[in-house]
């Protein structure tokens, strides 16, 4: 394409954005959000803070062909996914989703039934997470590019960073590490349409931000730092290590191993490569101080929480072998297409 | 593509993200926000609102081959015009921007020299805007793909909205419209670098959104209803008129006239053409209630402001042209390559 082409077209873009409201807005008075004054429709959207409150920024990028593919995913799991992967860095710092902002591209052919269908996820996952749309901007291209802003809030001082963790601090994951890596080997694998009762498809297309948890660690002021689990551990655990400015022990036997049922796959399936290196997890990682380690239950609410190594001093973040060997946890994110 | 990629090269995202916010932050004490407790670097920004404010929240898509030219459009001007865009949504509801969000995709080819000049032009935006980066996110992709995330603040109450305006409120707009099209026009046909002493030129690649002339009339509650002009005036004010279920008359005599020298492009400039259906001016559009029309004068600050025609009860959208006779005003956002 040469052309500087207009924003058109502006009518279908008001209609796309109002029906995606509509069905972000219709089951649930939960998801109704005081705080809109004004949504789509304007310039821009108004919004009222609470006081006592920090605002929480994100954004996120998802697009077609980097982020999901379009034949292998379906419209209402990218719908979903857009969404809930940007709430999950408001779940990282503790805080609660409030409203977000949607800019799509799609190309005319995908306005019918796959935007029908895409809205249809996306408003499921505004409802479940208690986050209307408050607006956006659409436009045409030649594949579907998603860029989506999330604004949450916390209590003044409450948000949980990814600097605070301490020599000696206990690392500890929400979940099972990996299953959405082995979700999208399945996806890939399989020529049928995706069976979502299979845990692992399911967290890979439908992924479900840990809201609660992050809450409940923020309230009680337990986790020196945390982060979501979006690359894989050996590429995160890196991050919160730098911004803390220390290193970390991880131990493979205290990882929890993806539940494998297929024969066929064996040969290709390492479930501790999966738990370190799988992305697209969306659990917390997070550290906890040697005193409150006790206060630490097996579960916060339905979700599994396990204690898989400790914060040290030194820069290096070392991987202790199921035979008591120890070495360098290398930074490399797995991925099937490299 | 058929690669699910994942968002890769991260250390590049932080390193182009913290270089970007450096560019943001250098050379003056106004850019900085005390509001922003913590930017690049952790899963999302933490911003602190003020008491008896409200919130504005906007994006606003930039895409390469749709609103600007790889060819064509400086690296720099792409820096500022992204951000700039975004922010003419905030002065069109009366309000100060207060931080942005950038989602950037680029090319590795990009990452070099052309990054760097981009950086340039969003932090001298950035500056002069008032308005740091708070976060964002990088990805890789073919074609350079921006969303830009404006967060402001207008004191509660006193936004200015599209639905306000009344039957016989005068309209008003800022500036001389059609100036930015005018500047396309010569950008295409010119084959030298752009001349940045040439007004039109330097509006189409480098526009003021119009910050201070829409405090100045939220401040004095002077606007029923206002919005910025980005798509030109016959497509943005019916959208004005049906946010607020009116109609309006606009007058062809009483539209500043854009200036020409060219004699070689004689034939196919038209100035009232321009300024009707004219994109890319980031003007303010703006309807005053009759007893304020005395108050608004001829210049807000430096802009000059022009009343243009009145609000109409119905709902047609009427031109009077110079010798009087009446016409629809078609909507149709003039483009050089439809």
């Amino acid at each position: 394409m040469t052309a500087v082409v207009k924003q058109k077209p502006k009518p279908r873009e008001s209609m796309i954005l109002t029906r995606i409201q509509e069905g972000s807005r219709s089951a649930s008075d939960k998801s109704r959000n005081a705080s809109l004054r004004l949504g789509i429709g304007d310039d821009t959207a108004l919004w009222q803070p609470r006081a006592g409150y920090e605002t929480i920024l994100t954004c996120d990028w998802f697009l077609e062909g980097s982020h999901f593919l379009a034949g292998r995913h379906p419209p209402e799991s990218v719908g979903w996914k857009c969404l809930a992967r940007a709430v999950s860095d408001i779940a990282a710092m503790g805080g609660e989703p409030r409203c977000f902002l949607l800019s799509l591209a799609l190309p005319p052919a995908k306005t019918g039934d796959w935007l029908r269908k895409f809205m249809k996820g996306l408003g499921r996952a505004s409802r479940m997470l208690c986050c209307p749309i408050a607006g956006g901007d659409t436009t045409r291209r030649t594949d579907v590019l998603i860029s989506v802003t999330v604004v949450g809030e916390c209590r003044r001082g409450r948000a949980i960073l990814r600097s605070g963790a301490q020599p000696g601090d206990a690392i500890f994951v929400t979940g099972c590490l990996g299953e959405a890596q082995r979700g999208l080997q399945l996806l890939q694998k399989s020529r049928k349409p995706p069976d979502l009762h299979d845990s692992r498809l399911r967290k890979h297309l439908y992924p479900e931000p840990q809201l609660a948890v992050g809450a409940w660690l923020a309230r009680r002021q337990f986790a020196t730092a945390m982060m979501d689990l979006s690359d894989g551990l050996s590429s995160d655990l890196p991050r919160l290590c730098r911004a803390s400015g220390t290193g970390a022990r991880v131990e493979e036997a205290k990882l929890l191993r993806v539940a494998t049922r297929e024969r066929t796959f064996k040969i290709e399936f390492d479930a501790t490569q999966l738990a370190l290196h799988g992305g697209d997890d969306y659990e917390l990682l997070f550290t906890v101080a040697n005193r409150n380690i006790p206060r630490i239950p097996a579960r916060i609410g339905n979700m599994p929480v396990t204690r898989i190594g400790e914060i040290t001093s030194g820069k290096r973040i070392l991987l202790v072998r199921k035979n008591g060997s120890v070495e360098e946890l290398k930074n490399c994110g797995w991925d099937p297409f490299r």
